[in-house]
Formats: structure tokens, sequence, C-alpha cells
């Protein structure tokens, strides 16, 4: 079989010159860097440093429904609208991914998970942050009193993954992680993506 | 059957209070916006402003091959590695999306195509950015000289579909634009997501 092709870097890769710090806001950390192109010459890249984040897809059994989902709804503001998503959110300083699974799901959501699977690591914006995304699956659904941040205002839900799939070829989820969360999910249950399970009991 | 839920925007809803340029790169163009919250709190949103994007998921007829794909292989710095993509790039002022999609087609592979069909809109980081990226099919493909911008140095190759899905599935592939692009082409394959094709020739 074909193959991808390695990564080539040695023809391609930016070599860092300096660093230069653009702002630190409260949430925003953004520098400019001048870098060494391939051929020579330098260059500016602008971007955003990121500690990192965790998506949650939860799986619940819907009995007769099939397969369900826990999901959410939140305004986002840069968006200017109300967005459908999986449950997520930043990594806190030397947090390990599945730590932060756990205690996403359990603050945004109010559920525990008694096992958990690691489905895939994202980046959701390549050009101009450092961002990565780990999502993991969680089944072993027990609901719980949820311990929203101050200045968090989402809604929980939940509803048949097929339905879920229809938004995501309707328009109706345009958030990428859930596009990406929904579509690995697929994967996992036709027998594309193999999981290792993880029993937090 | 079960349906998503409407948007419940005015439960949710975050009113701009006012706005701060934090500053304006090169690049990077972001805001700290004062916000009044459901509760009637205030709150700092910061953010960056993007023009939108565009991606194009060219398709070749490989014969016995079956589908392949034209991808390329970009050094991303935010990343530090070489990332494999399908050809991207950010709209012109006041240019439309499909114009810029033969554009970026043409600059970064020299390909053009005879047809068009737009899959779907994604956003990439809905916390801290503007960004969408209208996401087209392009078939009918013809080589052609390329013609990349300055300090823009990328590999271009093709390679069969199913090569693509796999990479998705494994790790190879961590760009959320083209995963999300390769999960809607396979979705389209499947009959799940149909499209309009326009001719353009």
């Amino acid at each position: 079989m074909e193959h991808l092709p390695d990564s080539g870097q040695l023809k391609l890769q930016e070599d860092r010159v300096d660093s230069q710090e653009l702002f630190r806001g409260l949430f925003l950390h953004a520098f400019r860097d001048r870098v060494r192109l391939p051929d020579g010459e330098t260059a500016a890249r602008e971007y955003v440093v990121h500690p990192g984040a965790v998506m949650v897809v939860p799986l619940l059994d819907g009995g007769d429904d099939g397969l369900r989902v826990v999901m959410e709804r939140q305004f986002r503001y840069p968006m200017g609208k109300v967005m459908l998503e999986f449950p997520a959110g930043k990594l806190d300083p030397g947090e390990n991914s599945l730590h932060c699974a756990q205690r996403e799901l359990r603050e945004e959501t109010g559920y525990t998970a008694t096992q958990w699977g690691k489905a895939g690591t994202l980046h959701p914006v390549i050009a101009y942050s450092t961002e990565f995304i780990d999502v993991w699956f969680a089944r072993g659904l027990q609901p719980g009193e949820r311990q929203l941040d101050t200045e968090e205002f989402l809604e929980v839900f939940d509803v048949p993954f097929t339905a879920v799939l229809q938004g995501c070829h309707d328009g109706a989820i345009t958030d990428a992680k859930t596009l990406i969360g929904a579509f690995w999910l697929q994967s996992h249950l036709s027998g594309q993506l193999p999981l290792h399970w993880q029993s937090l009991v």
C-alpha cells in the first residue's frame, strides 16, 4: 500500500533567530519571532502560545434509541452566537490530559465516567497558535452536580449520536474539535479507530 | 427523529459593553472586549480578528488506484514541525470564497479545476478567533505552474485517499481543517453529504 510521505523536515524547516513578546493579556499570550527560512532569508512569524486543551465525548447508552452523547450549548463571543460543542477546557499548569478531561467533564456537565479512551490529538490552528486538543471518549457515565466557573454559562443536553452526525453534515455543527470528535467516534464504531479503554473505578 | 436543540441564544448571549484593540501585528490583530454576561455581571473576552479562509480538497482520478487527493507538506512554525495539509489560504479583502479557493489551489499547487463543490464551513478556534474556513472540493484537475508567495515553502504530493483516512486515524494527520476535509469527503463518497457541483469551464 502507498503511504503518506514522511515529514521531509530538513528541506522545509524554519529556525528561530529571535523572539519578541507582543503582549500578555488575561488570556492571549502572543509572540513575534524572526525565523531563518530554508532559502536563508528571514521572515516574521506571529503566534499565540496556548497551554493545550482536552475535549471529552461522553457516551450514554440510550437503550432502544442507540448511542447518545452529551453536548453543550455555549455562547462563543468571537462567533457572536451559541455553538453546539462537546465539553472541553484548557489544561491547568502541570495537569495531565486525562485528569483535565475528568475535571472538565465533572465541572461542566456533572458527569463522572468509569472508562476512558484517548481517540487522538488534533491541532486546531497550526498557522498561529501552539494549541493542541487531546480528545477522550468517556463511558460508564454517572450524573452528578456540575460546578461551573464564574463567567461560564452553558447548557448541557444529550442527543442521539445519529442526530449529531446529521448536524456535522448540514451545518448545525461547525466547531472544528466537535466535528472531529464526532467523526472519530463514527470511525471507532465502524472499527477504523481502535481504542484502549482505561478503567477508573 | 430527535434533533439537535435550537440555539437557545437569549439565555446565553453576551453583549459587548466596549472594545479595546490589544495590538495590530503583521498578521495577528487582537482585541479585548468587555461583555455583559447573562447574569448581568461583566467579563473580559480576548480574541483575534481573522479575515476567514478557504481550504481545497483536490480530487484526482487514480485509475486502478481509486481516488487520489493532492496534499501539501509545510513547516508550521507554531507546531515546530512539518504538517500534512490540504491547500488553504486566507481571503483577500473583498474576495469571494470560491475565487479564493481557485487562487490558492493554483498558486500553491499549480492545479486548476473545472468543477467545484462546497462541502461546508468550519470554525477552527471558537474560543479566541473569528476565523471561519470554507471547504471546497475540486475535480477535473489540470496541472500547471505554481506561484508561491515569497516566504512560502511547501511541497505538493498526491496520495490515495485511503492512505489519508488511515493518517486521520493513526496520528499522521492532526491538522483540524485537514481532518474535517477528509471526513467530509468520506461522507460525500458514502452518500451522507450531498454536493452541488459548479462547472467552471
